[in-house]
């Protein structure tokens, strides 16, 4: 352990594991099942997204909310014509999803041991369905090397100046890792945190904002000592 | 604050506000929806009730999987026969029980302040959906006489002893108030906390244990102050 930070906060989805691109899988099996019903112009993708920012507030997010979206944009879209079958397999497809083994991105196995073995100490930061992602953070094998796990339902500034004290540290030796710029990182620059973005190749359209000024920047999780190290 | 209790541990769910009358609501509608496609003598809240055991280790407890679990069981149930109309009000029911306005059981809102002001600590401990009980308790108003809030996946020995060490106190300084004999009583008493039981006109299925020996019982939330000046 090298530097000024001792904790390091990790996000989940995308930062751990692989999850966007289950999404976009069951987001295409959707599209198959629904365009049968619908003229040739009609967006059925828009519709989704659409019907998603419009629950948002009430379902929050995760796998199920997805699926009771995907259920009410495919009756919407299609002003009721879609057969009770294609309903059973958008339902079928959410289960799949909730289903699916976890699957680490490149050197996170390795890495979280070598950040563990440096003396940092470890907390996972995610948000989501509280359910789902304990049965996922168990699934991965990787609980063991972390002290602590908070599953949020919102990640702002307010989040992480609770994630910190709970770690009784202060902002400046703590720092963020994930995939978003909006929940990972931008929050915690804002609290006096450090924070690093490791991008993934997917970003989902909810999570995109625009943004100035320099950014930390790594091409892979297995760059997070190296980075650390290098905070002063 | 008199005997041995320092952290009080309060249920949310059907002991701080109503919830079960909402589910048996909505019921009441699934089977209204469901029972015109089906013969008489097919039970579907039996139905429905086996679609949500199938399901419960994958959607974990709250609206969301049961309005999921509700959509699958009407497919099944009718054979496919059942209308998108009737598979949207399904959706809809559930969209109404997560806007539905908190109503909070009678005494709760005195107590929770008699309590806090007599001293005690207090921690809401609800399992459930994280965004829908996160929403519920700002919604409630008591939020700021609560010291911390434990939204957790199950409620199993293993979780309160987490609880009780976040709280920085012994078992026997904690004591734990719920509806459920199971959830709230039964696992706080095996770590070697008080616990007591407050009965709730309507207890889910999947609740239901049965139970040898003395648990303490109290007919109302008000009964709370008085049941922890006795204990020692």
């Amino acid at each position: 352990m090298t530097g000024p930070v001792e904790v390091v906060g990790i996000d989940a989805d995308d930062t751990l594991w692989h999850s966007e691109v289950y999404f976009e899988r069951t987001e295409r099996r959707f599209r198959e099942l629904v365009e049968r019903y619908v003229d040739p112009d009609v967006d059925v993708a828009a519709a989704l997204v659409a019907v998603e920012r419009r629950n948002l507030a009430r379902y929050g997010y995760g796998i199920k909310g997805f699926t009771l979206s995907m259920v009410e944009a495919a009756i919407e879209a299609t002003g009721g014509a879609i057969g009770t079958e294609e309903i059973d397999q958008i339902l079928a497809a959410g289960r799949t999803m909730l289903d699916h083994p976890v699957d680490l991105l490149d050197g996170v196995d390795e890495t979280v041991t070598a950040l563990r073995d440096a003396g940092y100490r470890l907390v996972i930061v995610t948000k989501g369905d509280l359910h789902h992602q304990e049965r996922k953070i168990m699934a991965s094998g990787l609980a063991d090397r972390f002290e602590r796990l908070e599953i949020v339902a919102d990640k702002n500034p307010g989040t992480y100046r609770r994630v910190v004290a709970s770690m009784s540290v202060d902002p400046e030796q703590f720092a963020m890792v994930g995939n978003s710029l909006r929940s990972d990182v931008l929050p915690a620059l804002e609290i006096g945190a450090h924070a690093a973005h490791i991008p993934y190749a997917v970003t989902w359209a909810h999570e995109h904002v625009d943004h100035d000024g320099d950014i930390d920047t790594l091409d892979s999780f297995a760059d997070i000592p190296t980075w650390l190290a290098s905070l002063t």
